[in-house]
Parts: structure tokens; C-alpha cells; sequence
């Protein structure tokens, strides 16, 4: 007999869709000891609240997030909001002896990321942030393989996170829709939004980054503002790059926009080693590239590796091979990962700590970009 | 307040797990008049059905087909048997007034499925074949571009199916897991699994096939039965290539096979008209190339669209630019659509009637294969 | 000190430039015992054909074929003429124990290929066939793979040659420029223009062709005669595709076509073995994709070799790894092996009688196609 | 009749070998008023150069370039000697009158290059570097497209040139083969060989770069020296990166290395426009990637421009659409752009003047690389 696991669910935007399919489906797919249950949702609006409970099979609502919260009937909260709201409903959900399941970024900063990694460490309760990414099958995959130590000394790391949704100045920012162009909302711009992405699978693929010297730009200085109306100065970094240093002593190249005329949602990332490297990119992303100088020389060159064998990460799980998966499979991974490290009383990665780690990173980045300087982490 | 569709499946292997996975998502993402209800499954194996019941939530199992399909509290069957069960099992669903959802091919040979489509047009329900990969969002767009005139006057289409899971002598035929192996479960190889799908997608985007060249060939002539233990003669196509023409001048080539070593489940299917071309593969679905001869001529190439737009056919439902779903979504549409026809009063293509033509097909590739000879369809 | 190869080339079209420059470039690139000097080049009209010397660096010209074969200073004819010139041509070079060097297709049938081939063997003198696509390092890349027994028993084979230059029916027939598109003067029209390349290609990497089914068509019915000024039926095939069985047993698919949009010069090969496979096509021609099945599961792919290193063939001649070549060097690396061949003393493939073979598959593939019948080459 | 361009060339190593290639052929392929015309080539060996001079058709060799410089028979210096050479031989050949064609990077550092452009100026003789890499036709594409307006407002540029070949530690330093990786002969390392090229183009394409912050690493700290035979401290640096501002607003990134595995010289660019975006590797030279906004929604898609078209930059000058040239044929434009300057009395791009624009960049990374402070330009 399955045991269960009680979401609490609070936000039901966008990612609060991704989790949702997530918690219904994994069971379809992954044998686990625990099943999630969709106890209770909750926003602000009941009407919409409701509309979307109904959609997902939620089995009640909240319109008050401190009440979920508190209710004895919950296991873990799911934190779906903006991220200006992530460290107090984490407080309050540690506070209750709820699990944890947080948004990326953990927080506006590393000062708030301080405040809720004490609180969930206190609480001993599970806890995970969902850098979804890290469990797309190709880049479990690379993460293997560098384990392997296939690819010998580490020379360079290099990630990109390009969009282009942002180009026009008719865009406003705030609201529910776009919050992420707000800063009071945001914190920061592509920093937290999109590096932090890059961020977080750098060091779990790479190590720790030791120093950075950054340069951010906002090319569209004043928005409409959706809450109030009124054209606003825009407080957010629109792009943002920089150079560093990793623990490792390889080089790293990091850079984010939404000015890239072109790219969707186009995250890659190469790492060159002394033997191999690999690289990936998140439109195409059941693949990997893969090169390793030890093949026979008339024969070596880049492997696209269609990663939907039986043996790759996460896949036999699903279908047969030469059979794609997509974006929304990286949260039932996490799920997936998340319940079984429960029956194994494990953490399950990455947790609030580690995710502390990418936002000593990106508060490095913005203080280099703001003084000119290189920045230790 | 929904109305119900009561689906009784037959079957509950791979394609089994591909429905099951449709009916439970599709409400979630699209928004539909009638809702699907998982009322029973049926299969031989009282204690394997009943655990695919609890994995996937279906309400009730059933051990002989025959009851399942007289069931009054089931609206719709869903057949996903082996080819040479489909006939029975629809005569029987069809007199029983039940809709069918019908695995593809239709049926084992032209005659039988001009009995299939007989008695669902005398039943007058509701009914539709799984080619699936009609939908598919980027084939879908290339139906749409094609119907909108854009490629003039058709010169050549090209279809393959390329997969290498068979080229191991070592594998044995028949059984529930390689019925697809043994002439007397399936009726052909490659012929009546793989180029089925390309011979429908063809006739939908280019219409009718008027003649064919086939030729076909067994490579490995002997394999372990896994009923009998016995090496036994192979009765299937390994390999199957046609050339033909279309009743619109155009001229098709068509192959099949499962000894293209490299090529897990590479579908590719290519049409090049007097203005334009189009061109798309299964291993990398989310995409579609497109080229048209009418961009100005410096900046003229092959393009490659990233089908994850809000524009792009069924992409509203999912998530946001940029990011990609995957094989399983093709049934989720075909559901979709066949709910959506089921509240409009339409039939949902392909139907019983549609499916056959690519019967025909099939029988005049077969037919030409074993003559020599050219074949009319 | 080198000894001297004195060229008397036939014709200055595209082939003309091709050849010409091949001539030159050799002995910069290539050790060589043999240097070939441009003696002389012959066409009609005097002033054309002494401006083409002028800039290739010919030391004469001539304006009547017949004298150039009988000239005592020529060592080797070069024919660059229309296919229904070769055989005269060629055996007036015999005759007076010229070394040949024909553009191909070899005639313009099989008949006419036997006596060229009669001729030569008479005389006994060096001779080759410009196949050029051999010589793409790429492609005798894939010879020496498949020579070495890496790809094991051989399944399938398919090979494409793509344009799409002639789909405006506004475009005439015949002439110096478009002799192509006349059957008088080409024999055919993509059978002995693109697919005798694919064909040669295919005998050389997967030997001889048993038998054939083939279909052709001509899209459009009449255009304009560039010599008589007026709109005359079109003779030649416009687009031809045809199935076969090598007598390996394997299955070929070939296909050429003039009608095919967004496609300039698109001549792709693929050959798939029980091992591995190997692709390739001439739009990317420094490029080969590889797949071994026999790589580690999880790192296994299609690689894409950059074939750019110096142990790649005929790589080390030219720059560093990494820096490509392109079509030009085909007719250089043909040159070079021409020049060792005569000083080993050695047979330059394709020979006539080699390329004789080609013929006789495109006699086959003609004749199938018009009979609507299998032929045996 | 065509005038003569007498050239005498400084060393013969693998830029001599590009450079002479180009002399030679240019006139075969482009209607030029002034022929270039091989009259001498210099080197300390002269064995080792009359060898050189006899395989690519020098008139004459000196062995000591003061002599060269000096000889009235000839009209221009080609400078293909190592970097700290190239400001000695071109103030001797300005202070003769001498035109200069001078391989990049101009000079040692921007003090020098100061000298050089006072020198040729001073002496009014027609001069270009050799940054061949912006006469690759899809880059020159790139040039004509940004020219034409069609990017709208820049928001990013950034550009690699990624190598791997000195990643073994057994490769020694210096001497002939290896002078680029002694700092006494090269300057820099990848900063002057490679980034240079990068920046060359981006100034061209983008404009003026305004400030850097750079990073710069040597990996292999010591290196045997060719010429002591002992093990000495390596000087340069084997991989450099840079953020920059750009005089226009955009933002640049760069990065160069000879350690990142499986790319042999994968010089990749790319800007970023309000309304279009461009994207060229140097392993396939003759594609150009085009993404433009203004395309229609459904069909819009990043576009692999096959520049072969006669309607393409230089490409005229060639083959036919569909057939591609490779690196050598930049040198070919080169050459082909600075006669056709001559007869115009134009300056042929880059000249020295534009060469120290790069040349100033290059010392503003290398200064902020060893300060860890973002240096104006």
C-alpha cells in the first residue's frame, strides 16, 4: 500500500501547471513507495483558484497561504509565487514542519537564503528547489559522464541562456503576467531568472565558482507598469555575462538575455575537458553532444547522442527508443526523485543549501556588474 | 458540467500505456465538452490487468473481450490488440453500438477492413484509427501550409521509416512482446507497422496513391518462436520500398525497414512542390524545415522552425515558446480532436473509412512485392 | 626532374573550368612524377576558345577536334564535350594512342560504351572517367571504412541526387549552356546527369547491381529550343527514381530529380550495415556521419566527422585541421591519382570499363522504366 | 593588356603556402586590371625556399629580406614572417615604397602598429592585412545584411575560436613549426592569433568597441623550447576571454583557447538585432544562419543560407549553386579585392590604419586581463 504525500500547492501560474502535471503523472510512469496526493491549492482569487483545482483534480482550496500552511492535512508545501513571497512562506511552512518543495531562485538574495536555509535546517523536513533542468535525461546524462571522470582535467565551462521575449518596448512589466520584469517582484532580471539555471547546473556539473567579474544592461529603460499604470523606470537587468573562475581552476563564460533575437528559450551549455566534452541545448533537448578524443582519429568527431535508450536517465521509464520526451518530464523527475529519496531518507538535490550556493553566485554577479570589479563568491 | 465518454480499452502494452497516458492529460491542457472516464480495461491476465487498472486508475477490468464490449456503461472501445484481433473485436464493438478507437493498421488486409468499415458505418458511431503521428504539432503545420496552397503544383514526395532493433539473429519471434514479428499475429512486417503511418500521413498531406513498384525482403529467414521454442520460418517484411504515383502527378518513394542500423525510430517524410518544400523527422518532431522559393534569393535557405509557439497547432495547450513536448502528446491530441468531433458531430479523421485507404496501399505494395509487378491500388 | 603529362582538352564549359584548374593547382598540393602541362585546348569558335587559354595558361588552341587528337605533342585527350560527342571522340584519341580522360557519363548507352571501351583496351593506353565524387575526402573516407570490414553484412543502401534548377518551364532547351536538358545531345536527362554519379559512387562502395525497377518522368512536356527558337518536345527524364538488389543483397533506393525545391546539388548516400552506418551529402561534403553501434551504449551516436585532419584522405596535402576544402579539389585529388597511376604504372579508377558499368545500370533503369517492368543489368 | 603586380613574399611557411595559392589563381577566376606576378620569395634557407619557389613558381628567392625590400623589380611586400618580425620588414619595405600586404596581427602590440601605420602612410603606398577571414562570402553576406539595415537596433555580438591542438603537454614551443606558442616571437598567444580575427570581424560588422574586462590563463606553465631544447616557462596565453561594451550600446562577449576539446578551429560569430539575428561557424564557412522576426509567425525559423548562389558574394567568380568553396578561397578574395582596390585608387580593407583598431582592443584585453580591471580601448 502506497503512502502518501499531501501538497500543498500555493501560486498556480505557469509552473504551478508544470508541478501539478508533475505530481499526476508520476506515479503512471515511476515505481514509488510514495504517491502524491493534490490536497489543497492556493492563491488569492477563490474563483480562479477553484477553476484550477478543478482542472488538476485538487481536492480543496485556500485563498489565504498562511492557512495552507497550518493545515494538519498537508505534508508538503509547493511554492509556486514570485520570488519576493518565496522566504516567508518558507519560514512559515518550516515554522509548521512542512516539507518543502521551493521555486527557483531559493530567494531575492543570499541574506533571505540564509534566513529560510537555517529555517529548513531547523525544521529537519525534506526540501528541494526546482532547477527542473538538472533532470533533463541529456543533462543527467552529462552529469554521469563527467562523474566518470571520462573527460579528465577540466579546461572551460561555458553556458548561455538566450530569449527574446522582452525586445519590444510596448511590453509592460508587473502584473501576474509579467512580474518577472519587475523588480520589486523579481529581485533581479535574467540573473535570477535565467543564469541562475546556468548557475545551478554549472556547479553540480563543474563545482564551486570562486570569483566572477560580470556586466548587466536593462536596453529598455522604462516600462508601463501593469499594476499601476504609469510608465516606470525598469529595475531589472534585461541581459547579463561574465567571466569566471571555478574552484577546479577552469574557465567559465556565462551569459543571459532576452534581446536575442531568435532564441525561444535556448539554454546551452559545453564543457572541454582534456579528453572529451560535451554540450547541450535545451531546444533539442533529448540530445547530447558528446566528443572524445580517444576514438579511432579517421573516425572522431561530435556523437548526437539521442538520448532515449532504455539505459539513458530517467528513460525507461517512458517509451521505446527514438521516442522524445520534453520539458514538462524534467518536474516528474524531480518528483520522482524527491519521493524516492523520502522512502530512502535522503536529500534530494538540489536542496535549499546547495541552492544557496547559486544565489552567493548571482549576488556576486550583480555586485560585480554594479562596481566594475571582480567579485569573490 | 462535462459529459462523459466511457472508454473500455482492449489491450494494455505499449500502446495501452500511450492511451491511458491521453485520456488522463487531456483534460488538463485542452478544453472539452465531453471528459474521458477510464471505466474498466480488458486482457487475458486477470492479475496483470487489475495492475494496470491500479497504475493508471481505470475503474473496472475484464478478462474476455466479448463482455467487456457489451458492457452497458461503456460508450467507446478502445482496441489495442494485436492486428489480427482488431476485426473481431470491432465487428463485435460495432454491433454492440459501441464508438471505436482503433489501433492502426486498421486490419490485417483490404478485406477485412472494408468488413470493419461496413459494420461501423451500419452501427453509425463514432470511430477513428491511431495514426498518431498526423498529429504531431509540426506535421500538423505542414498539413496546414500544404492546404494553404503555399508549395503550387507537387513534384516528389518521400516518406521512410528507418529502425535497427531487429538486425540481431539472437532475437526470437511472437509472444506477447514480438508479435509484431510473427506474420500470423501482425499479417506483414514493416509494411503493415511503419509504412502504414507514412502511406496515411501521405495521403492526407498529397492525397491519393494511384500505382506502385514494391519490392520487400526478409533478411533473417529463421527465428526462435517464443510460443513454440522452435526456430521457425519468418513470414514478415524486414525491409520494405515502393515507388509510386499519386494521383496528383506527383511521384512517391516510400522504405521501410528495421536494419537501418543508427536509426532508432527515424520517420522522415519530405514534399517538394513548384514554390516550396517541406521536410520532417520523428527524432527531432518538434521541428519542421521549411523552404521557400519566394524569400528574397541573398537570404534564401532552409528553414528550421522550432514548432513551440502559441501558433503553432495544438502549442496553445502546452507550455511556452522555446520549450518542447514529445512523442506521447500525439495521442493526447488525437483525443482531444476526437472529443471535440464527438461534441460537433463530426467524424475525427482518420476514420474507419480513411484508415483503409492505407489498407489498400498496403495490399497493392505487398501484391507488387510478391508479382513483380506494378499494382494499381 | 619531372616528367611532363601534355593535356589536350576538348571543350570549355563548366567541366573545362574544372578540369583546367585541376591541372594547374596539382603539382602546388601533390608529390607528383608525372607534371601535367596544358598543351592545348580545342572548341569551334576561335576567339572563346583563345580568351579560355588565355586565362587557363594553354599553350595553343585548336578548333577542330581531329587535328588536336592527331598532334604529336599531346599525351592525353581530355573530353569535356556533350555526352554524344564521347564516343567519337574517343575513338579518334585511341586511334592515335592518346591517353583519355572522359567527363562522364562514359556514352550515351551501353553500346557506345563497348566500343569506347574496345577502343581503349586496343590501344592500351591510360584512361579514366571523371566520376569526381569518389574523391571527395569524405566519400573515400567511407571507401576505406567499408573496406576495412567495419560495417559487416550489408542491408540497405539509398542514395539522392536533389536539384531544382529547372522547374521554371520559362527556361529553354539545347544550346552550349543548357544542352543538359536535350536528349540529341545528353542521351538522357537526370539519369545519366546525376544518378550515373550515384550509381558509380554505389558500385564502388557496395559493388554491383543485380537488377532494377525504375520509374521516370518528365514534368514539363515542351520548352523552347535554344538552337531552332521554337517550343519542342522534351525528351529527357526530368526526375527518375528506381529500386534495385545489389548483388550483395542488399536494397537499394536511388532517386535524382531536377524538380526538387530548396535542393542545389543535394547528392546524399547512406549505407547501413549490421554494424554501422555511415552518411553523407555534398551540400556539407567535408563533413561524414558515422554510427557504431559497437560505441559504449549510453555515449553511443551519429558522429559528424569534420574531415579536415591530415590522416584523413588526401587531407594532408592541403591546410590544418579544422579548415575545409570544397568541390574544385575533387577534380585535383582525381589529377593527382591519375599522375601516380601512370607512374606505377597502374589502372586510374573509374577506368572506361569501370565506368562501363554505370551504363549498363542506367540502360537498365531507362529501359525498366519505360517497360514498367523489372530489368536485370 | 594587363598590368603586373610584382610580388615578393617574406616567408614560405603555411601562410606563404595561402598567399601564393592566391597570387596564382586569382586571375583564373576574377577579371582583374593588374595580374599579380610571382617574382621573388625570402627565407634563411635557401634550399628550403628554392624548393618553395620551384613547387609554386617564384621567379627568383633572396635569403635576406633587407635585399628583397631593396630589388627595384619588384611593386609589393608580402610579410609572412612570425609577428615580431613584422614591423622591421614593413618600416624597410614603406621606406622603399613598397606596397605591403602584412599577415595579421599587424604588430607586436599597438606601439608598434603606431609605427607601421605612420610609416605606410607616410610613404602612401597602397597596404591590407591579412584578415582573411572576413572575405569568407557568408561572412561578407553577414556584412552586406547588417550594411543594409535589416538587424535594426544591436543588443549583443559575441564570437569564439575555439581550438584543442596544444592541449598535450608533450607539444614543445617555438622555433618554426611552434613560434606561436613563444611569447618572444608571437607576442600573445590566442589573444593576437586568434581573438584578433574575432575582433577584426566584429568591428567591421558592430563598430568600435569601447571597454573591455578580460581573463586570460595558461594552462601548461612550461613547455620544452625548440631551439634551447630545455624546459622553460611558457609565456603566452593559451586561452583568453572578454566582455566589452561596443560603441553602439551592444553588448560583446569573446572568448579564444587552444584547450577546448573537439573543436579544431571553430570560429563562431553571432549578432543579435531588434528585428534579425545572424549566426556563421568557421567549420561549415559556406552556410550562414539567418533568423528574421518579420517572417511570418507559423513559418518563422532560423534559415541555413547555403551561400553558393551566384547572387552571393564572390561566389559568382566560382562554381555552380549547391557547390562549395573551402578556407583558401578567402585568401583568393583577398587578393582579387586589393588589385581591383589598386585600379580604382582605393584603400583595400583592413588597411593598417584599420588593422590597429584591433590591435588596440588586443592590448586593452591584455592589460585588463593582468590588472583584473575593465580597460577603456
Amino acid at each position: 500500500m502506497a503512502k502518501q504525500l499531501r501538497i500543498g500547492m500555493i501560486g498556480y501560474g505557469f509552473m504551478g501547471r508544470t508541478h501539478s502535471n508533475a505530481y499526476r503523472r508520476v506515479t503512471n510512469f515511476f515505481d514509488l513507495e510514495y504517491h502524491p496526493v493534490l490536497q489543497a491549492v492556493c492563491a488569492r482569487n477563490a474563483e480562479q483558484v477553484q477553476a484550477f483545482a478543478d482542472r488538476w483534480g485538487y481536492a480543496s482550496i485556500e485563498t489565504d497561504w498562511r492557512k495552507l500552511v497550518e493545515r494538519k492535512d498537508i505534508d508538503a508545501i509547493d511554492i509556486c509565487t514570485p520570488n519576493n513571497l518565496h522566504k516567508e512562506m518558507a519560514l512559515a511552512a518550516a515554522a509548521n514542519g512542512k516539507m518543502i518543495l521551493c521555486e527557483k531562485p531559493l530567494s531575492m538574495n543570499t541574506a533571505e537564503g540564509e534566513e529560510m536555509v537555517a529555517a529548513i535546517e531547523k525544521a529537519g523536513v525534506a526540501n528541494t528547489v526546482w532547477y527542473n533542468y538538472r533532470r533533463v535525461p541529456a543533462v543527467t546524462l552529462a552529469k554521469q559522464i563527467i562523474d566518470s571522470g571520462k573527460l579528465g582535467r577540466i579546461f572551460h565551462y561555458r553556458a548561455n541562456f538566450l530569449q527574446d521575449w522582452t525586445i519590444s518596448s510596448d511590453l509592460p512589466q508587473g502584473g501576474a503576467a509579467l512580474w518577472r520584469l519587475d523588480a520589486a517582484a523579481a529581485g533581479s532580471g535574467v540573473t535570477g531568472d535565467l543564469l541562475a539555471h546556468c548557475i545551478d547546473t554549472a556547479i553540480w556539473l563543474n563545482g564551486s565558482i570562486a570569483n566572477v567579474s560580470a556586466m548587466t544592461e536593462t536596453f529598455i529603460k522604462e516600462r508601463t507598469h501593469t499594476l499601476t499604470g504609469k510608465v516606470e523606470k525598469v529595475g531589472i537587468d534585461d541581459a547579463c555575462a561574465f567571466l569566471c573562475r571555478f574552484q577546479n581552476g577552469s574557465l567559465g563564460l556565462f551569459e543571459s538575455t532576452r534581446y536575442a533575437r531568435g532564441h525561444k528559450a535556448l539554454y546551452t551549455l559545453e564543457i572541454n575537458g582534456e579528453n572529451a566534452s560535451i554540450r547541450w541545448d535545451l531546444h533539442d533537448l533529448h540530445r547530447l553532444q558528446w566528443f572524445d578524443h580517444r576514438d579511432e582519429g579517421i573516425v572522431r568527431g561530435w556523437r548526437s547522442i539521442h538520448v532515449t535508450d532504455s539505459d539513458h536517465p530517467y528513460m525507461k521509464a517512458w517509451w521505446v527508443p527514438g521516442l522524445q520526451i520534453g520539458y514538462e518530464h524534467t518536474f516528474v523527475h524531480q518528483v520522482a526523485d524527491f519521493l524516492q529519496c523520502l522512502a530512502e531518507g535522503k536529500p534530494c538535490s538540489p536542496t535549499f543549501r546547495e541552492a544557496l550556493e547559486t544565489q552567493k553566485v548571482c549576488d556576486a554577479v550583480l555586485s560585480s556588474a554594479a562596481s566594475h570589479q571582480w567579485k569573490n563568491v
